[in-house]
């Protein structure tokens, strides 16, 4: 699929170009905007119209090959630059007399994908994981990873320039207490902690007479010079066909609730939040739709978009107009000042401390409460959930196509895990919904499938061998939904121990997929019942059953959850959540079997007393009838794997030419058909 | 069983007895000293002792006959006297300048019995259920209780007096925002309230520009004129044969983690953490062998005592130093203000807010942290558990010749809730480790079985109809364990729909009791699999699951729980829990079947990953067969109740007379037996 691009032919052919298409942009200002297009992740649609609605064929080939001249070599993968950085970083840090600096993974909106331009621990340490923590003194430095991530800190970043330090048994606050002398003072950028992490590290500096200091800028973005622009993707309007619910309606719910609670203004700093409010989409970071982006939410309903206005696609002002009205993201400071004496609501867990100093600073009243979108967003409305159902069934036609052409040409042994994965990629990109993947496919044969967060790479590309497991986990945005679907596949006759493994599992993700559970029930009281079959026989995962999954949005969203770990959202009606148990056995293989599935109000049983929730699976693929031990399976459960089965066969023959739909039909025969 | 005692023949007859013994305590004292041991729970062994420890029969009998002449009458029954006691408040309040004061329910231990001086909510208003609160003004006052005592509320207080609240659905905080004005002052007495209580209404009050004032002495006190005395109950020491490890041991362990936090010193306010630490036991609450007292753990080990020291039995003191020194309680204030600039530990969640006040005003620096006894306390050692098993056993039997009895008896429909009630306790005392009822027994039959805190007294006493069903939940106190059953029976052939709900019931039960989780696994994660049956009919209970039990302590101990709610503690081998799930059909009958278990590491199944937990079952009683669905149970929960059943049956017929064992014999035969 390698786009072919035309050369560019310069500026002064460009200009022509410009002043033949009447755009409003000079050259110098189309250039920038194409560095910040080029910033962006690849394959966001239409960004040359932001240029000049009304294009000409050679303006449009012009601009493209403008952009893939200007995407910007920002060092990330240079690693031999590593010393030098931390050097510089070092110089910065005196010349600001500053003892240390503080440097989290993760931008300003604690997202879970951000602009290259925000990766600036990579570009500091070499550690490319999600979630790290690095602490640079003049002398020392420490980073700080989780357990998922030890090994590949281990691999990535140089230990005689980062002491490797795991994140929970050695927390970051008692190196930090350690470490830090009397009076020194250790700087972070507040836009980029949120205020329950500034308050611990202001502790711990604290306990060495030190302090902590909000710095106005960020020091890497001093030294690093090749760092990339903002990113600049279109942003558009999303459907009410698909959206399901005016902006207006949801504007004007939210701030009702806002009122009743006498708070003025809710400070909104998740993308997901602001577009799912808006009915907008983006395209700044890769796997989510999502244009960067600040929102305040007044208590009238109306909204104060603060974003970069060239990123709107022509006419999105107009129709935005005249409730919410875009402002430069620049301007979010004094919009806060406005605000003094107000009640302003903003979310601890999420905003940067940044929001809440400058609020601090001018005098309003500060409501720490939970972005008050993150609810009404996780709960779907009809035609959300519709959309998503619709979304899963195209989806599902995809992954079956995949996985019969798997089971076929796997036995040759000529496809390899990114060959598997590509193959998945352009099934999906046959249907005109999609829009791109919903995460980085995982797709590991053997012991890489054992790795829980495995990215398939040409270094650890192998041959998926015909006398091993594979799991596949991926997922699609469609501008209907977004799905996430993990399968695990044997090509040959199993082992009693994959089969044994594999059934527990299965019987884990049944036992979830069959709940049925009183109102007001949260995700934790649901998660024992996906491990039972493990524990039974001493084995357990070590990640969550179930995340929440946007609609064409996020593909981890909250606020609910279902894992060991606490939280008190009840699950209610229209929610989407994952139900994806595991086990994974190191440097052997992995197991996962993954379904989206969405609470429902399943008609009582006679005699109930009280309203009943359970689940619909939403996800149409089949499950490896191979890797089943019938045996350790009970006759309901039996009847859950022969109904699903039945129901996927159901809904997606009619998608398919007729040589998948006969694999289909003998990969979802009844469990106990010959 | 009624105490035949001897007539009290004068202060004259008393002097010259004392006299005689060279007792040490003067007439007066000794007068003061029983009116105090009169303040006790009846039935606490040898107090006599605590006057003169060589004592004569003679001198016995007539200080047994002073504490019968001493009942106090504390006028709580006196419910004519409630308009004229709350106007004494008022009058107290007008003294004080005070716009209010705020009463909860409990003492300053914050546990769950008190000693009846300490009963001024009942005193104050003629509520007495376990858990409430009262705000009383100058023109209003409001009594807040819990949806289980809603009921109760309404039939004991005057709602002419007190305004009726729901204390979640109309929270204290708002009431107390919304009538309180500016510049009020609203008093408490910072012993009875926790920390994290007054700093909630100390924000309530601050809403309305008021303030909550700590008040030297309580109000109620002042105007209580026949509050009973400080019970003074003798103070025991617990065996080492029962209590498996020294206080030595356990003072030094504590003390080195104390020294590793770096901690100076715990207070400690909890007597069942103290009599824990120090292998004491006592009797000045009913129920729980308890003695009011506090206590601070210094990092070197030793322990200061704050205790009424004529509580202490001939010896004891001497056996406890030099370790453990005895002191007046009123020195407390001024020990604690011996630590300023030292690092102390209390409880925010336990502690009274008066010892969080007294170290901030000795500027101590507090370790806000929970009680370092409860964990341990929690796990029991090798020679707790084999005293519980002991316990159990002998429980058991008293409870099988109950069973048997009931199931003859009660046709004759001659049996009422109190009478039954009255046997059990017999069958109980018959044993000679036992030392009382570890709680007011719960005997409640048909629709009182529903009502989940019944308790029966002569007015809600009623015969028990072999139609309808019975639920007995009791526990005694015995020196080698504590124990809790409760069991659901019926008499007759019951419905279809009570055989339903019990069977789910006991699958829940069985679920639970069959678990087996990684460590690590805390009692919400297991809470669901006693639920899910009754889920998936409609159905749930509104209670929790299972608590700790105390080893000859308290019925109901932390940290651990099984339920719905949050709670962080993880489950370890050796914490005794119970396994209660139950189904209430209110105006009708209650279910609920409850064993003791004990946290167990059982042999690991083969090709086990991780160390598995379990439970071992500790109560010995046999399950209703009469109302058991078979239908509804697989083969492994049949496996489980026959196992069970067969375990009950070997344990405790050599303990029986030919006729129970008889009855035992059939009531424990297997499911499928005819």
């Amino acid at each position: 699929m390698v786009e072919s691009i035309p050369s560019y032919r310069g500026d002064e052919e460009l200009a022509r170009l410009l002043a033949e298409a009447g755009a409003a942009l000079s050259l110098e200002e189309t250039k920038t905007l194409v560095a910040g297009a080029a910033a962006a992740p690849p394959g966001s649609d239409g960004w040359t119209h932001l240029v000049a609605p009304d294009l000409t064929g050679a303006l449009d080939e012009q601009l493209r090959a403008l952009r893939a001249a200007s995407i910007p070599d920002d060092g990330l993968e240079d690693r031999a630059a590593l010393p030098a950085r931390l050097a510089a970083l070092r110089a910065e840090l005196e010349r600001r007399a500053l003892a240390g600096f503080l440097l989290l993974v993760g931008d300003e909106h604690h997202g879970e994908y951000v602009a290259r331009r925000a990766m600036r621990l990579a570009w500091l340490t070499g550690f490319t994981g999600s979630a790290g923590l690095a602490v640079v003194l003049r002398e020392k430095a420490a980073l700080f990873v989780d357990g998922r991530y030890t090994l590949q800190a281990e691999q990535q970043v140089d230990a005689a320039l980062f002491e490797h330090r795991h994140i929970t048994n050695e927390p970051p606050a008692d190196w930090i207490a350690a470490h830090l002398k009397d009076g020194e003072a250790l700087g972070y950028d507040p836009w980029l902690h949120t205020l329950k992490e500034v308050e611990r590290y202001a502790g711990a500096a604290a306990k060495a007479g030190a302090t902590l200091a909000a710095l106005e800028d960020n020091p890497i973005d001093a030294i690093w010079s090749d760092q990339p622009p903002a990113p600049i993707a279109p942003v558009l309007a999303h459907d009410l066909h698909y959206a399901g619910k005016s902006s207006e309606a949801k504007r004007t719910e939210l701030a009702q609730a806002l009122r009743a609670d006498g708070i003025d203004a809710a400070v909104l700093t998740a993308p997901d939040s602001i577009e799912w409010l808006l009915n907008l989409r983006g395209g700044d970071v890769p796997c989510s739709p999502l244009a960067l982006c600040f929102a305040l939410l007044h208590a009238n309903g109306t909204v104060e978009l603060f974003i970069d206005a060239r990123k709107l696609a022509p006419g999105l002002r107009e129709e935005l107009a005249p409730d919410v009205t875009p402002r430069a993201p620049a301007s979010l400071g004094d919009r806060l000042g406005a605000l003094a004496g107000r009640k302003v609501l903003a979310d601890p867990e999420l905003a940067p401390a940044w929001i809440f100093h400058r609020l601090e600073a001018a005098s309003g009243r500060i409501e720490k409460r939970r972005d008050p979108c993150l609810l009404p967003k996780a709960t779907k409305n009809p035609v959300e959930i519709a959309g998503a159902r619709a979304a899963h069934r195209r989806d599902g036609a995809a992954l079956v196509r995949f996985l019969c052409w798997l089971e076929k040409t796997v036995p040759d042994g000529q496809v390899s895990e990114m060959d598997a994965a590509r193959y998945l990629a352009e099934r999906r990109a046959e249907n005109n919904l999609y829009r791109g993947p919903s995460f980085e496919t995982i797709s590991g044969a053997g012991a890489n499938g054992a790795i829980v967060h495995y990215r398939v790479s040409p270094e650890s590309d192998r041959t998926i061998s015909p006398d091993e497991l594979y799991l596949v986990d991926s997922g699609g945005q469609y501008l209907d939904g977004t799905t996430d679907v993990t399968r695990t596949l044997a090509f040959r006759k199993p082992g009693g121990e994959e089969r044994d493994r594999f059934t527990r599992v299965l019987k884990g993700h049944i036992a979830l997929a069959r709940a049925h559970f009183p109102e007001g029930t949260t995700g934790p009281q649901l998660d024992t019942l996906a491990r039972r079959a493990l524990w039974e026989a001493g084995l357990d995962y070590d990640h969550g059953t179930g995340h929440g999954v946007g609609s064409y949005l996020g593909v981890h969203e909250g606020p609910q959850r279902i894992s060991k770990l606490a939280n008190d959202v009840a699950l209610v009606p229209g929610m989407i959540v994952s139900n994806e148990p595991g086990y994974y056995k190191t440097g052997a293989y992995g197991i996962r079997i993954e379904n989206l599935v969405v609470v429902t109000e399943p008609s009582s049983p006679p005699g109930a007393e009280r309203p009943v929730l359970g689940f619909e699976t939403l996800t149409q693929a089949p499950i490896d009838r191979k890797l089943i031990d019938r045996t350790l399976l009970d006759a309901e459960e039996i009847a859950w794997l022969d109904g699903y089965h039945a129901s996927v066969r159901e809904s997606l023959t009619p998608l398919l030419e007729a040589e998948t739909a006969e694999w289909l039909g003998s990969a979802t025969r009844p469990l106990d058909a010959p």
